[in-house]
């Protein structure tokens, strides 16, 4: 590889080729190898947890968001992923010249509003003008700064790696998948349809988690790459997983969209549905609590000590092994 | 308005006018509101200062730094700034399709360089990919996590403002101006120059400053809208600046550059020369200390109470008012 290609982007092999290969060995330490959602640090006394993302959305606006309400709740999302409470925001715009100003007034509104929803607000920015032609649009980075829940018990890829292995872990998904990536799709193609994207702001939900006593070893919420990159991830980390498909939910929408354009609905971008990992014992009640906000909601398999990667088994019991994402169809989901 | 412009971006008058009417609109809060260069907030019981910048720099490689290096610089400084320690930085990268690799490497590690040699690290990152066009070659966002020096004594605007107005505050500058302004254009220009943008850490020299015992009420690291927009924000908040032109280093290349594409030192970028207001009985102390790391610092002026703005006050004793940076002549600076 000699130049960056648009498939280094998409949440699968070529970006962890990237991440791995260059980025981690220029700004290498022990921290960004934990490969979480956020970075898990000391501060004074206490654990902080640390996260940013930039947003490229296309187009800016969609069936059920726009790219100001995905820039918000992605870092809520990252840092709720690693069983936090999400403190504060910061925003940083990219904006080319010419940019419509009702547009911009649109996205920060829709920006700002999840934050105060989820109990925040933005607290430092950053305005860069680029001229025409340099960006497309806009541009919007968010960070974000949290503090755990359970100090003893963040949830973490190194949790889920070192956890008992003699204990069953299972793998709950928080409700259907595909959908804001099958939005985007149909917005792209010009297709009506009844899609609207789940993004969603997980804050809440993780909350009533760690109220309710569950402590997921890791959880993550299924972006780019979807279902499919995050049971990779973790099935690189620790053995096979194997997933009831009936026990995914996909809309019929997006089933409808997958097939029309030949997308696998386990790879479409979520951007308000995450996994799991749980360990038995706790696996029903979390599932109870994840039900009070999506009915959809479900225990989708678990880790398997017998094979490597991920296995899908459906209801007739036949089994078939699923790829991990690759290439880059659909670049500029978020 | 109706539309974003690219002085928008530049640091002066149509800047404030897009923050103050648009941004802070949309977020409005008062964190965001004091204007400084981080926010400064509660964690725990402990205060940290959290900031954000993203860069846009063009071109990607110049005469004393590159995209990387000021990406580092911008966040520790902006910590610094504020009177306090960086602790952690995140990386958030948007790559154009086709960026080579070989470049990317090479910018990550300035980046990873500067970090280091702060004391510090990238503790978090993301990295998105746009099609051809979509990005000119590579924005890349900081975002950083500090804590402060002195709890009792940040730096910030709004100690500046509510100093006690018996006392004189004096204005020193850490070094000579313009050079990353004049860089980037004599490089842009294709002129011949031995000037090297002065993009550097600052974290060293404010602990030096803190380390003998000096509190400045405020600092500001020069960059878009150069001198001159430190001091017109300064002259709002707390009336009218006095400063004597030959304190100010202009050095020859800079100058020359000036007078050859029609600009104004004052109003150039810099990356690594900052402001500082400080009582007058710490002053000579604190120009001491500035003298070991820069030998053109000097303490340039003084806050008037008699009269607002700007005025430039030069060797024979005649003044002039020096104009608020306006438009934006040097897009994509930093």
């Amino acid at each position: 590889m000699k130049s960056v290609s648009l498939a280094c982007g998409g949440g699968g092999a070529e970006m962890n080729a990237l991440i791995n290969d260059v980025i981690f060995k220029c700004f290498d330490n022990e921290i960004l190898r934990q490969s979480n959602d956020g970075a898990l640090l000391d501060f004074d006394s206490k654990k902080l947890v640390f996260t940013t993302d930039s947003f490229v959305a296309n187009p800016i606006f969609f069936a059920g968001g726009d790219i100001g309400k995905i820039a918000a709740c992605g870092s809520i999302n990252d840092i709720a992923m690693m069983g936090a409470k999400p403190l504060y925001l910061s925003c940083a715009l990219i904006i080319e010249e010419g940019f419509e100003l009702a547009n911009l007034e649109r996205i920060l509104c829709s920006l700002a509003s999840v934050a105060k929803d989820a109990g925040l607000c933005v607290v430092c920015g950053d305005t860069k003008v680029v001229p025409k032609g340099a960006c497309d649009g806009i541009f919007i980075n968010t960070s974000g700064v949290g503090s755990l829940l359970d100090e003893s018990l963040p949830a973490s890829i190194k949790r889920l790696k070192s956890a008992n292995p003699e204990k069953k872990i299972k793998i709950l998904l928080s409700g259907d998948i595909g959908r804001h990536g099958a939005a985007l799709l149909a917005s792209r193609h010009g297709l009506q349809s009844l899609l609207s994207s789940d993004c969603a702001a997980l804050n809440t939900v993780v909350e009533s988690l760690y109220d309710a006593g569950i402590r997921p070893l890791a959880m993550r919420d299924a972006t780019r790459g979807g279902l499919s990159a995050v049971l990779h991830e973790w099935a690189r980390v620790r053995g096979g997983i194997e997933v009831c498909e009936e026990k995914v939910a996909v809309s019929a929408e997006v089933m409808g969209v997958c097939e029309l354009l030949g997308f696998e609905a386990y790879e479409l971008a979520n951007e308000g549905t995450f996994v799991l990992a749980v360990s038995e014992d706790e696996s029903q009640n979390a599932l109870k609590v994840l039900k009070e906000f999506n009915l959809a909601a479900n225990i989708i398999g678990e880790f398997c000590a017998d094979f490597k990667g991920v296995r899908l088994k459906n209801i007739y019991g036949s089994k078939r092994f699923l790829d991990e994402p690759k290439g880059e169809l659909l670049p500029r989901i978020c």
